[in-house]
């Protein structure tokens, strides 16, 4: 792996992972889940907080918070995993966020549906795509902006998104987009748009930054490349054993112990998940937990005879479309969507 | 600055500082305030867990949550800083935390005071230091064991030493201790030990790894080193302006800007703070806000008007036995106690 440098060093300290031993809670604590915050935490004044619906639209709407909270509301628990994560494991990378695997978070989120509000401000009939733009402003490719993703109308229209104003019983923390953000299952969690201030339904595909520069999977700077959407299958295990430190190497007695981890896919269910004890050499099927929600993350555990000796473990989820996680994935100019199988090096006394 | 290995890339994608900007905040929201776990965040049973106090007592004791919050309970705003806070910005640094400058945090610590549990327990004639024991595990200088440290008994029976169930209103986040943890106030955060559940009385002083390998102030590696123990002056400023991303370089308009910031000593109440816009040549004294807690931080301003170009903002504390920010600190082997003043770079249009 190539050294990394001090702005990777500096998104690092602020921005943070998931501890994966924090895989062993079904909903994940307040400050255990990842946050990857392009630009600072704004300050919102929720008195003052406003959000609007306007563009292609016959009504523009203004809501407070409390306008938001008497509207229906829904909870679901959503596992929200970032674009860029696995980007520090593919062999060259961009400067940007280097995330190592631990780039995720499942959580439940309260808030009301996006579809009747859309419905209730009358979309107009040349309605494309909907612009959801948040409080956070910052300089990035040269250029001043708030950061902004849209949808395509038919995702935007999925029952399943909401406006979220409560992560997991609470109101938002300050870090993931208090008092209002997108949540949108399925989605990397650059669509899941923090800080929520304006709505626009616009009349033709949206090119702003975020949109046409940034989450793009290119082939090479010349390539305009696909969009970043859906999350690839990926399952995670909680390293076993006692971890050293600084290494964060891990030694365990010999016998049987029981493996545990997590595995989602934002494309179709995760169907399986497949354990190694010899590197991906040989595999075996996980035992499956049931599910506790299509978007969130579903549990596995496998017991393992662990025999003396050094072993790389790794496990692959597979979803019900035929998704299946590769040995390495193709690399991108951003290093996004690197779900490459997980490799934990133990030491079996 | 000497680039980074995958190493130090791990533990900085699990433990995270405080982004600058929540120094807004005066008490940190969850999530946000700073994290250093040496191991793995253990799983714990709160039904089946249980505190002792054991060694050179009279009445060994065993008590379990509900008996801890039974007895009295005292709240304080406590600032905790990683004693490693600083270490990449040392010229030469070990393979550790690579912490910049964000590793601290204020938060509203609820429990019971330790000194009277000592009481009730009857410190023997012979006591000495009190060992604190969490029950986190690993290895570490190549020996498994629990995180431990002691105290010398005279800081140990500090009023404001308390048992915390509770942060910020709320039970202990797993990643702060949960159940229960020690907060000593002004001492760095290696002391505040977290999963506490033995305290031992000691009738010489404790020589475990904590103590008497890792956090000593050693000017080379034969040194023995002096122990850390409190907090030396820090003065942090939010970074004013825009961000740049992935860059977070800082770029303001023209003319009257607020900075702000906080300012924090474990020696002696903040005396005051100073701001620089010329990378330390001129000192200007900022204004403090009123003191919330002797053991929080504080709260300072400063009325900037900016002028067109670059610059390097500065700001340092002083508390009121005299110690003051040097502009570069003493290095040492470990890396700890970097209390630098702080500079950051900005643009003015």
């Amino acid at each position: 792996m190539e050294p990394f440098s001090q702005v990777e060093l500096q998104l690092a300290a602020r921005n943070h992972g998931m501890p994966l031993e924090a895989l062993r809670y079904p909903v994940t604590p307040a400050g255990l889940h990842y946050l990857l915050i392009h630009y600072d935490i704004p300050a919102v004044d929720p008195a003052a907080f406003a959000l609007t619906i306007e563009g292609a639209v016959e009504r523009p709407l203004t809501l407070s918070l409390d306008d938001l909270r008497a509207r229906p509301a829904r909870e679901l628990e959503v596992t929200i995993e970032c674009a860029g994560n696995g980007r520090a494991l593919f062999p060259i990378r961009p400067v940007s966020q280097p995330w190592l695997s631990e780039a995720v978070g499942n959580a439940a989120w309260k808030g009301t549906p996006l579809g009747p509000l859309l419905a209730e401000a009358g979309l107009g009939s040349d309605a494309d795509e909907v612009v959801f733009t948040g409080l956070d402003r910052g300089i990035e490719g040269g250029l001043v902006q708030a950061y902004e993703r849209s949808l395509p109308l038919e995702e935007a229209l999925r029952d399943e998104l909401v406006l979220a104003y409560e992560m997991n019983g609470q109101p938002l923390l300050p870090q993931h987009g208090y008092p209002l953000r997108l949540v949108v299952p399925g989605w990397y969690g650059m669509t899941s748009v923090k800080w929520l201030t304006r709505i626009t339904v616009v009349d033709e595909p949206f090119t702003g930054y975020q949109q046409t520069q940034a989450y793009r999977l290119r082939r090479s700077e010349e390539d305009e490349g696909e969009p970043v959407s859906r999350i690839f299958p990926r399952a995670l295990m909680i390293p076993p054993g006692l971890p050293s430190f600084p290494e964060r190497e891990w030694t365990l007695p010999r016998g049987p112990t029981r493996v545990e981890g997590r595995a989602w896919s934002g494309w179709a269910p995760v169907q399986s998940v497949e354990f190694s004890a010899d590197g991906g050499g040989t595999w075996i099927e996980a035992e499956l937990e049931p599910e506790r929600s299509r978007w969130g993350w579903r549990g596995w555990t496998h017991e393992w005879d662990a025999p003396p000796g050094d072993h790389v473990l790794c496990c692959r989820a597979r979803d019900s479309a035929g998704n299946v996680q590769p040995d390495e994935a193709e690399w991108n100019v951003g290093g996004y969507a690197n779900n490459g199988i997980q490799r934990v090096r133990v030491t079996v006394d």
